[in-house]
């Protein structure tokens, strides 16, 4: 493996050049600053191949994914993105594969303005594990602690494609070529929503990305928080693509418990609700309000405004269309 | 594999607690802060199992070098490392290997008052990535690009054991059980010279940790700073182990070529020569003067006051007994 050849055609030569990069690819570190009235948010996530993309998954994908779902957790404090450190495991060096991968990646960290200013390159079962960084204002971010009792809950585009795209995947249970195509595009390539994620960054109250799945990510908010919350399943958005291919219990419960959405769910005061509301109506995807948070310690749900039960476990994974299953963010 | 609690038993009650670290682990991303006049540098290091450590590898010795070869990319910097972020992916949860892992990673981390600030843990082959940060008086770090010729080039510690281990550990080429003792401790227990590299930020012209070898990082000082380089063979460090277990022509081979010894090298002009090396004097490891930097573009070496040929790939990796084999900053 020519190595430096690799690293120096691949991942030196990338677009975004950063004024707060100091010093970036090629040194034992990389060097930047942040100004005096910001903070720094920081997030890693994992990519493993098998585990959280099918084997097959076109490299294009993989790159775009492995940014775009730490680009999510840095929406979801409601950060401009900034910085990324890339390591990546290959088993072997295939030069179609990295310019795949990176075209991917990078078409992303250049609509953003992120400069990937280090990593690592090492041979071994493929994975890729990128650390992220935003700026935000001095303090300003949103955490998932903040819901009060009475907090509206919303989340950006729709739920559940990317699990029924990878339920797909694994069983086939798909006929139409045209629903095939775009819940698979919602699983391989999500959106993170990051310009959402710095408007909300005045009003929500709490907010967190959908990976685990809606039930189990409004979980962490509850927990969090210290709040219950009801979800009302008529007001969860489902695409077109769901709607037609799927019975509602189906694809209710893709939305709750499928994971791997990248959307934003958030909780915003009576007060701030109009607000936010207008703050996000050109933003670039739908919101929905989907419920209320409560005091209770629970989350319950209700449809045709009835209780309808779900399972006990709510602050836990739910394991039956869970998609991309075992990754946790500590 | 019940996640949370897995997470939060490992990682969210180490004993680290900085000031600068507004929100730890927990939420979508952490939060921290640098002073107006710092400089943040950054660092990604991977470690996958069976490459860059033997299988059978203590989950204590694989804690401590993950962690620790993270830091000495710090220490290279000149910089006082402060959060690491640490994504590691297993085959399975295992209660008493994530003990001992923890017990090598954090140890460390409490000795410089480094603070876990996030992750990810997935499902997979065993691999550790760390991205570690690390502060810095504005815009003052040391990198590979200053040295000019008629720079003095010294390293710190010894060289060679690292590799002496593994080769040992492929072929059982030792015989005397205190040797392999002390040279395995070497390869799994590296110490990264933090607070040496920090010493050398106001005197050093450049500097690179000893990850792939003295040859292949002298390399990369030479080509970043457009010097060529001599370094006396008589004059490297080599350790008692070394010099009682292998031939001088073997013990050189393995300074020159084998990697993983996680010293510093760095280049000081004659002017800082005093003052470097009276400010390094108590700074817990020896330095030793190896040889010099010069006008041409090559490396080249001495021995006996002769000059001895070596390969003439010099600036890139050479293999004989390179420890580990295929991991590439960038």
């Amino acid at each position: 493996m020519k190595e430096f050849e690799l690293i120096k055609h691949f991942f030196t030569e990338q677009a975004v050049r950063r004024k707060d990069v100091l010093l970036g690819i090629g040194d034992d570190c990389a060097v930047v600053s942040s100004a005096a009235n910001q903070s720094i948010v920081v997030t890693t996530d994992t990519l493993v191949a098998g585990v959280h993309f099918p084997l097959g998954t076109s490299p294009k994908a993989i790159g775009h994914k492995a940014v775009a779902v730490n680009l999510s957790d840095i929406a979801a404090m409601g950060a401009e993105p900034s910085w990324i450190s890339l390591a990546i495991t290959l088993p072997e060096v295939n030069d179609d594969w990295l310019t795949e991968f990176c075209t991917g990646a990078f078409e992303l960290c250049e609509y953003y303005n992120v400069q990937l200013i280090g990593g690592d390159t090492t041979q071994g079962p493929l994975s890729i594990t990128i650390t992220a960084q935003g700026l935000t204002p001095e303090g300003k971010y949103l955490s998932r602690s903040g819901a009060k009792p009475g907090d509206w809950i919303y989340v950006t585009g729709e739920l559940g494609d990317a699990a029924l795209a990878l339920q797909h995947h694994k069983e086939q249970v798909l006929t139409d070529n045209d629903i095939i195509e775009q819940v698979q595009r919602k699983l391989e390539f999500p959106k993170p929503r990051v310009l959402m994620g710095q408007s909300l960054r005045e009003y929500a109250s709490a907010a967190i990305d959908i990976s685990d799945g809606l039930l189990a990510d409004l979980g962490h908010i509850c927990q969090a928080s210290n709040v219950g919350a009801n979800i009302v399943l008529d007001a969860i958005p489902l695409s077109d693509a769901m709607n037609k291919s799927q019975l509602f219990d189906d694809a209710i419960d893709f939305a709750l418990n499928g994971g791997d959405d990248y959307e934003l769910l958030f909780t915003v005061s009576e007060d701030n609700k109009v607000g936010m509301e207008t703050a996000l109506a050109h933003a670039g995807a739908k919101i929905t309000c989907i419920g209320q948070t409560n005091s209770s310690q629970t989350i319950s749900t209700t449809l045709n405004n009835k209780a309808v039960p779900i399972s006990s476990s709510g602050f836990q994974h739910f394991s039956s269309k869970k998609a991309a299953s075992t990754d946790n963010n500590i």
